[in-house]
């Protein structure tokens, strides 16, 4: 690897005020979500997830390439909330690549209810101080460090 | 509350391509240092958190504040970074506010082994895609939802 490159004055400044605004933003959107609807950021997470596909219903596996995380952690978070009726498992008698995972009623509820106060606290919190320039660049940003991490993926 | 203000387009794709670059880039970093020094991110923020303050103890309370952590899940974390030995609890006998959390010689090595490969992987994935002035208005963005987190919370 040779000499390494740390980070200079200014990437570092952009580096901890970038980690701030991750541990406040979440922590934030964590406790107004948990006050509001008892639902967790990543009972959040999985909702999106479900009710963003065609027919509410997922390919665990690929429920957790999108949120990341890895299987265990995946089927313990699922098991708890099939216990609370948020989610249910389908299984597929003609399919054997690995069972699906699907939105209830009752989790459709849910985020029907939470989504109102949570885009409410994203507006006012994170984007009520930006102006439309700030807005773009902040997405220009981003999706440079997205193909990044794409390029540099090993 | 009034009529919900859901977020505009371009709102909402700034605000996706965030929500993509934390899960990928703290998923990244996470396999990275796991596989490069057996640290989980958990453990190298703790760490880091040791490191910068003077003497290289801190009142749990504080740490917990620092990290933004449950005092369950900072207990619950510490205890297995103590059974690791990179971290010591230390108790004051002539201060009843709580213990105190230090760093051990194994603590700082560990980090110290962990930090060069982990700055380098920020560099290369998170800023070598930008330029200065992106670098900046990044530092002003986070400073000012930074600003509006402090002003807005309840």
């Amino acid at each position: 690897m040779g000499q390494t490159r740390w980070l200079d004055e200014e990437q570092q400044q952009a580096w901890r005020a970038w980690l701030d605004v991750n541990t406040q933003m979440f922590a934030r959107m964590s406790r107004e979500l948990q006050a509001s609807s008892g639902l967790s950021i990543q009972d959040y997470d999985v909702l999106v997830a479900l009710t963003d596909v065609t027919g509410g219903s997922v390919r665990m596996r690929d429920l957790g390439v999108a949120l990341q995380w890895e299987k265990s952690r995946l089927s313990k978070h699922l098991a708890r909330m099939i216990a609370r009726g948020l989610v249910a498992r389908r299984d597929c008698a003609d399919d054997r690549r690995g069972a699906f995972v699907e939105i209830t009623e009752e989790g459709v509820a849910a985020i029907q209810g939470a989504a109102p106060d949570h885009a409410e606290l994203v507006r006012e919190v994170f984007f009520d101080g930006l102006n439309g320039e700030q807005v773009r660049e902040l997405t220009t940003i981003c999706r440079v460090v997205l193909d990044r991490l794409d390029a540099t993926d090993r």
